[in-house]
């Protein structure tokens, strides 16, 4: 069987490495089909690259040639990215792609071209790398009603939250490590301002709950304000700090759906997710919690999840592997003030008739003051909608918010 | 579709009322076909079940009725089991099972015939419950050599273990307790001598390696002989006890495999898989270390991963859903005293002399000994041949082998 492979970047080559280094097992896992790439495609040239012959620059050639029966896509970005996948799937050809902006934004449209032309479109690369998470939810977990989805989905932020945990290492200089050992970009802001968090849980929302959701959907808040005093309180409540994403259907059958960072006890499975590890907790109404956890970036882990895609592919040709999902119902995601939650807050509190209002609410608990500027003061709220915690610190007067931590239960 | 259900205890009644629940969800998911339970075959009265009318005693009916295309398999234990899956499986059904024992024991002759006879013998629900593993290992990692796989995969004993490590319980009076609770059977020895924790490493090291693993291949130790002194020398060392199922592969091509209580560092994310948890640990070329958590047992966990099985089967029939594996080669499974290992070792030594002789051993390294009785000593050793650490213990003059813990890497 021939493929072709979309992108000769971090992940692309170490697509074409793993197929080249696992042809035996590769065969044996694919009904003994041998699996050849035919093409590369990428617009550099990669004159002393083993696989030069490969290389192609005119997507054309793949897109008109019948013996390609799957397609690769590691070449990140949107428009090039969404305009030959959708092609690919038109003209029949299953394509399997690491690219979670593109399934985040356009993946209802694409896996409807995919059911229509009778071939598949898989992703489970895109969220936790080589994590199997995709199709454990779409197969496993399907006598279920989840209830709930939430996830460690960016490694980098794990990475420099587990240093300020760790090693007292402040945000900036835990960032500065993190961008020298190449977990992090040059500009961190798709990182550590959480987009690429938010990105993963919109596909991870839609293959839970059936409906698609954007990510401008999803309110979106990143740990760059983070400090070591937050880092102090958290340890004081019994906590680790992590960025979570999560979704979590409501009563009323619309999502609570956002990235924030999250105070989560030390007991849980997912306080001990350290440095650059992915985890991803899944609850549904039969099973409990159960959790899948690793590598969740890195060249061969997440070449490993695109590999095991195209093996899939490869054994199920003309046959469905993912149940899609659909355009979203309006009003499917509850809007952000509509969230029911639990809210750490720590801010500036100078005046005695602000610590006086705090103290007098039943619904706030104050944390003792020790690991606290003594300007300061913390406190957890209730459970209740996020207008409502709104309305409370409005009514407190002198008071400055600097941090906002959302309480878990898992 | 109609199925049957074979067996009417926990995990049987489990089944029955997760598909009668959730008919749209699980219509949905299998491609909208109804799924119907025709028959429940119990040898007991049920006169004020809601399913009475289901009820049957003659195992024929199941076998002869060509509407009944998927048959579940709840039962436990053997002589039943084995003789009836395998007529099922000869008259083109496809069958379902949580029966770890008859796959442990059976799974290659079945997974053939099943093979020839175009149906499917599937069983996540046989290791780790509702936690998807099975359906992961032999799809989603499958372009990954694996090199090892381990688990928390006995809930009971992992109950017993926390008790003593959080609460300083003894062994007793935790297994008492687990008892109370339901978590342990009158006769613990299945438990707590490490027999489930085997069958199930049998069956994820023959998925994992592709050769058959018998249950009286496997060295297997329970942990009834712990004490809280080894609870204590584990914290010394920053470690937790749990009982360790593991599969290795050597770089011989044969495999070391065990059961044995283990040290796990604290960090790990196995040390925190806490009670009745299970996880499993799957070590792929590519991938590093994936763990999957969740419960390990329990009516409704247990169900989810039999339903998920059921619904899978509908949507392939006529097609194969795993590789089987191949009846093992001669010498695949290393002789126990040929296994690699590192131990840790608590004894009696009352002389000078077998003080001395452990002290001036570079092989081994000893512990602190202040959480230790004043005639004990402990001590770890470097990894090599189990044989060549009898061999060292033996020329150790006047000393009492006491506890033995396998050391771990994950």
């Amino acid at each position: 069987m021939y493929i072709a492979v979309m992108g000769y970047g971090t992940v692309g080559s170490g697509v074409v490495d793993l197929i080249n280094q696992n042809q035996e097992r590769i065969a044996r896992n694919s009904m003994q089909m041998s699996m050849d790439i035919k093409y590369i495609l990428d617009i550099r040239d990669f004159p002393d690259s083993p696989y030069r012959d490969l290389m192609i620059k005119d997507f054309n050639i793949i897109l008109c040639d019948p013996e390609v029966k799957i397609v690769v896509e590691t070449m990140g970005g949107i428009t090039f990215a969404y305009e030959f996948v959708k092609k690919l799937l038109l003209a029949g050809k299953s394509v399997v792609t690491s690219n979670k902006e593109l399934v985040a934004k356009h993946g209802v449209e694409l896996l409807q071209i995919a059911d229509s032309h009778n071939v598949n479109f898989l992703f489970e690369a895109s969220v936790g790398g080589g994590i199997p998470i995709i199709r454990p939810i779409t197969h496993c977990l399907t006598a279920n009603r989840i209830c709930e989805v939430a996830g460690i989905l960016n490694g980098t932020t794990n990475y420099i939250l587990t240093q300020m945990i760790d090693n007292n290492t402040d945000f900036d200089t835990a960032l500065k490590q993190a961008q020298q050992l190449g977990y992090a970009e040059a500009n961190p802001s798709a990182d550590v301002d959480g987009f690429d968090a938010c990105r993963k849980i919109c596909i991870l929302a839609a293959l839970c709950f059936g409906q698609h959701v954007y990510p401008e959907q999803v309110p979106t808040n990143g740990i760059r304000d983070l400090t070591l005093t937050d880092v102090e309180c958290a340890k004081s409540l019994g906590c680790v700090i992590k960025l979570i994403a999560d979704a979590k259907l409501r009563p009323d059958g619309r999502i609570d759906i956002n990235v924030a960072p999250a105070l989560i006890k030390n007991h849980s499975q997912l306080a001990s997710v350290n440095d650059v590890f992915n985890a991803i907790l899944v609850r549904g109404d039969a099973l409990g919690d159960v959790l899948f956890y690793g590598r969740g970036a890195g060249k061969m882990p997440t070449a490993s999840a695109v590999v095991a895609d195209v093996i899939d592919a490869a054994r199920h040709q003309l046959r469905k592997l993912y149940f899609g999902w659909e355009e979203a119902q309006p009003g499917f995601v509850a809007p952000a003030d509509e969230q029911i939650l639990s809210l750490f807050i720590r801010g500036k509190a100078c005046s005695d008739a602000a610590r006086e209002a705090i103290r007098q609410n039943d619904a706030l608990t104050i944390l003792p003051e020790d690991s606290l500027p003594a300007d300061q003061i913390a406190f957890v709220t209730s459970p209740m909608a996020r207008s409502e915690i709104e309305s409370i610190l409005d009514a407190i007067p002198d008071f400055e918010k600097l941090t906002t931590l959302k309480m878990t239960d898992y």
